[in-house]
């Protein structure tokens, strides 16, 4: 059977969505694969998984889009250019034949807020090359979305901890 | 406010809940912690960890148990047996002051089909020590363990592509 790139959503409101993304990471890379991680949301990875990074420094490129950027400016046409800008680039990658794996972490949230062109997206994760990887995470992944992919797990919060008044914790949350 | 070890559980019918433990240890190892993965049932992690593991071997400690062992044996005595050994096992690494993360993958199952006593996992887990985070993935979490859990996340499965005949991808799957 031919080698198929698979698109994989992780959806949901509960946690993990973007932690599995990151277990997926790490088994890829234990095969030695090229892995491209690209977080359009600054803050939803924190200062862990960069250490770790640096582990696997030949093999995991590490990009967050948006720095310094405010999504939520009042200027949407500068959230739209930037947000423009950051789809491209991970199109780049993806199209680059240099990775097995790319991860689009919290992409959906582009989608949701039309930063970017939902169509765009859709057409761009359905002709991806055939022997890439990608995974998407966030919350709300439209139907489209959940259509086109292969695998979709969707986490589901039973209980959370801040909840119950259990402050962040270092390494577990961030 | 006082550092609590979290007790966190993955569970439902959907991929991701080893998958994440694995981004939780990405995390923790990230913040240079150590962390404990004990691997209850063989097959569950496959190489792709394994290889992972080795760029991480001063803060990293993997164990497969049952290794060699058919759980499901005919022997229900034996079964028990290394059952309990196992859980012994993982009960001294969480009681061992050296890891910030023990990770008991695939726990539930023994649970489930009577090979531990549940009532002792209980016990441990409400008594573990405060500064460990413990992580125990599986189907059929007990509601006894999801009550005294600080996090559960159910993992759902909505789509997978070995339903539409697309065969286990390397670095995906294992």
């Amino acid at each position: 059977m031919m080698k198929k790139g698979l698109l994989i959503v992780h959806t949901g409101n509960g946690k993990g969505k973007t932690t599995a993304a990151l277990g997926l990471a790490m088994r890829a890379l234990g095969h030695e694969q090229r892995v491209c991680i690209i977080q359009f949301i600054k803050g939803s990875w924190k200062y862990g998984e960069l250490f770790s990074a640096k582990r696997f420094e030949d093999l995991l490129d590490f990009h967050v889009m948006g720095n310094g950027f405010t999504w939520k400016s009042k200027d949407i046409q500068k959230d739209q250019d930037t947000g423009r800008q950051a789809w491209e680039f991970a199109k780049a990658q993806m199209g680059s034949g240099t990775y097995q794996l790319v991860i689009l972490d919290e992409l959906t949230y582009l989608m949701k807020f039309g930063f970017i062109r939902s169509a765009d997206v859709l057409e761009t994760l359905r002709r991806k090359p055939e022997n890439v990887h990608v995974v998407v995470t966030g919350r709300d992944a439209p139907q489209a979305l959940i259509d086109a992919a292969d695998l979709v797990t969707e986490m589901i919060e039973m209980k959370h901890p801040f909840k119950h008044g259990i402050k962040a914790q270092k390494g577990i949350e961030f």
